[in-house]
Order: C-alpha cells, then structure tokens, then sequence
C-alpha cells in the first residue's frame, strides 16, 4: 500500500519500546522496525543481536523507517534494556507454567496508555525467531501479552507480531482510530433533485408502455424510487442521470453518429 | 513467537476472500498466506501472478501454511476474481478522488460478517507492491478500506495489510477476541492464610525491632499489609513466603551448609 506523505514531519510521541531478544535475522529487525513507523513507535531496543548493530540487512529491510534505525539501542542484558521501564509486558504465543497474568493486545494497550500518559516509561518483550521468549525473560515482565490467533496456526513472525501490538497501541494509546483520510464524499442531492429524477424517468416511462397497466403503476414507481434512493446521489449525479434517461429517450430522435451497427438494434416498438 | 499447536486440525470456517492484484514477488504472496493462516482465512485468490503460479518463493515464505497455498486460485483479470462475491472492499493507503465510502478495518470487518453471516461471498482486495490497487479497481469494490496509520510512514507491506485485515476479521466475523490460552492463574488463598502470613511476618518483626515505637507500629502494619494484598497471592506462595520468613528469621539459629564465606556476612545485630 503505496501512500506515505512526504511533507509531513515525523513526530516523536511517546510510546512504549519494542524489545527485541536476541533477534537472529537484520530483515526482520527492520521489517519490525518499518511496522513501527507505520503507527508511530521509535523507540527500539536490540538484546544481543545475532549479527551485531548496525546491521545492513535491517536498514534495506525497514523502507526508510530510518528515525527509527537511528534511535535503535543494543543492551547486554535484559535487565539493562528495560531498567528505565516502569511496566513491561512479553509477548508469547505459548503458554506458560507461570503464574503471570494474560492479556490480550487491546487490553495492553489500553494499560500501557494509562502509563505512558502518566509519565511512566512502558515496554514490549518480544523473542528469538526460532523459540520465543525464555521463561527467565518473561519472568521479568508485568504480564504476558498473547494474540487471538487460530490455535493451529499460531507462529507470527516478529514483525507482524509488533505489526499489530503497534496497530493497538495507535488505536488505543495514540491518535485513536483516525484514519489517515476521509471520504470526502459530496453532500446526497437536496431531496427535490432527487425527485425531479423519478418525475423525469416516471413520465419517460410512461411514455414507453413500461407501466403496463394502471393499478401496477404505483408499486412499480415506488420500487423504482426505493432503488434510486439507496444511492444517495449526489446534485452532479442526479444531472449526470437525467442526462442518461434523456439520451436514451431521444434516441429514435436523431442519428447518433457512435453507433456503428443499427441494424443489430431490437425494433422500436413505441 | 513459536507456539503452534500441531495436534489440533484447521478448520475452514467461513470468511473473506483475499484478493492480490498482479503481485510481484513470491515472498508477500507467501507471508500474506501465513498471516491469513494465523487469523483462520483460507481463500486467498490472485489476479495475473507476475511470476506465474505455483511459486517456490512463496512455498518458502510461507512457513506451512500448506492448507491456504494448496487452494489458491489465480485469475486472468479481477472481474473473474471477484464473481461469485456481494461485498468487495479495495484496501488503500492513498486517498482517491471517488465518491467512495472509507472505511476502517474494525467497521470493515463487522460489514463483512453480517453478509458472511448470511451466507454470501465478501472480499477484500489489495493492490501491487509498487502502486497499490489502480482506480478502475478500486472502482469495482462496494468501499475503500484504510488503516488508522502514521500519515508520514503510511506505506505498508502487503502481508501486514493482509495480517491487520485477516486480525480483524477474527475479532469481529470470527471466532472473537478469544485469546488461545488463558492465565490459567491459581485463586488467590482464602484470607486467613493471607492473615496468617501477616501474623506471622508481624511477629518476627515484633521480635526484631522493626517497629521502632509502639504507636508507629499500627500504621507501619496497614502499610505492610497493603502492600502484601496486592499481590494476590495463592496458598502455595503464602506457604512460601512463610517459608522465606521462617528462613531468615532462624539463619543465626543454625549453620547454613550452603554459605561459603560467613566472614563477609553483615554482623547480626538482634
């Protein structure tokens, strides 16, 4: 989905950090780093990565989310990465023999906001590519944090698992559900337009022998009116349609210098 | 985050269409499959494959989501794609000048289940990596569908559309915000337990002096006692930290086999 809009500046809004565990592959740091920019995260912190910091994988994998390569933190430990943090929660989508509490990501996000806009520094674990987080890790969080995934089907790759912690936390925690534009759709018609329409394509029925006896003709109009009403038209549309039905009326009227093949017309029977 | 269940079976269950325009490379037709997997959809459709179909690449990426590729069908134009369905949203990042309603995912989605719920066919469409949906497609859809994203870093990969599409549709036309496992968190213990261990923390204290004046003590107790509340702990952990109380209280009591170098130890004061 093509649509950034380069003239906007990139803020920095707070927001929780995304922790990665020793991340094994650049590509999904960055991919998990572009997922972050899409709904406003920068604040990324690398555990031990496989293949050291910086990497070149990850900025050709993160689609020029380079405010957030750029703050990227690399820590020795755990401990050290998530010290400043006053709730954190790892995300796994294996159970755990843990007495820690389960959440989803609405409801963590929801409990992050209330942190944040109090000031409070708040984070997501997330772990290795190949087995999650270790117990150790999670046994440091606040709660885990889990998707309402399909059982069967549970493995997320990192990316989209941040992917969509990020799409809660923006719904949530920042600008809501805005979306980035609106329909804009035009006004429907004044409803006189609208029917000035059905008189219009009522009379050229008539007209035509549509109604093909008098006692149908009412329920037939307000089927016809029913349908045309759904649309909600607007006054252009209206217009554009008049001119249809005026087209199609007129046209035993005049040549019509389009038509290529007459003789393949269905008689005129009016 | 590893944790898929492999005993359990994959079941069908009614749901959108996902529709891929002229995708370019087998890679996001592969991770498109495995987010659709992880969120219960199945039907995944693709118009004109640039690099034809079956594909190795999205075999690879597709990290088993056997049960989604093996059903794949490919389409010489959309028109054919989109035949048997009755709603078709085109996802977008970019507005359109089109009298068109815009929809969010979380209202897209509860559309999509009433018509799915009824029985008819629903579909969502996405565009090329390169340029998105063109507008005579987006032309053929009932609405456009766009994400509460970043309007700065608005672009996203195809297969975290498709994920975010396919999470919502789970939450509102599927199965629900059900998380697959649960705390499965022990009761809190009965309160005299919990009194029990207050009592108990409360006399060794006494006996300590912790208390450092009688008339401190009974708000120094309501703190403790707060404090301890909190945490909601089961009988298991009452008999434990009782445990740990006992222990440190009775470690001048007798030699501790596990301690190497008594010498560095504190002086017991009491």
């Amino acid at each position: 989905m093509a649509g950034t809009d380069t003239s906007l500046p990139i803020t920095l809004a707070p927001g929780p950090a995304i922790i990665l565990c020793e991340p094994q592959l650049g590509e999904n740091i960055g991919t998990a780093a572009r997922a972050m920019a899409n709904f406003g995260l920068w604040d990324m912190r690398l555990v031990r990565p496989r293949d050291g910091w910086p990497n070149e994988k990850a900025v050709a994998a993160a689609s020029r989310a380079d405010h957030v390569l750029e703050r990227v933190r690399v820590f020795e430990t755990l401990e050290e990465a998530i010290a400043d943090l006053k709730l954190v929660y790892a995300t796994t989508a294996r159970s755990r023999d843990m007495q820690k509490e389960v959440l989803g990501p609405e409801e963590a996000s929801i409990n992050m906001a209330q942190r944040i806009n109090a000031g409070q520094g708040a984070g997501l674990l997330f772990g290795r590519e190949r087995w999650g987080l270790l117990n150790d890790e999670v046994a440091l969080s606040d709660a885990i944090v889990t998707l309402p995934v399909e059982p069967a089907f549970a493995s997320l790759n990192i990316a989209q698992a941040v992917l969509l912690m990020a799409y809660e936390w923006r719904r949530h925690g920042g600008p809501g559900k805005d979306l980035p534009f609106g329909d804009g759709l035009d006004e429907a018609a004044p409803r006189n337009e609208l029917v000035g329409l059905f008189e219009h394509l009522e009379g050229v029925l008539d007209q035509t022998g549509f109604f093909t006896t008098p006692d149908k003709r009412p329920s037939m109009v307000n089927n016809l009116r029913t349908a045309l009403t759904r649309g909600r038209f607007t006054s252009q549309e209206i217009r554009t349609l008049r001119g249809v039905i005026s087209s199609i009326d007129r046209r035993h009227e005049r040549p019509n210098p389009n038509r290529q093949k007459p003789a393949t017309d269905k008689p005129i029977t009016d």
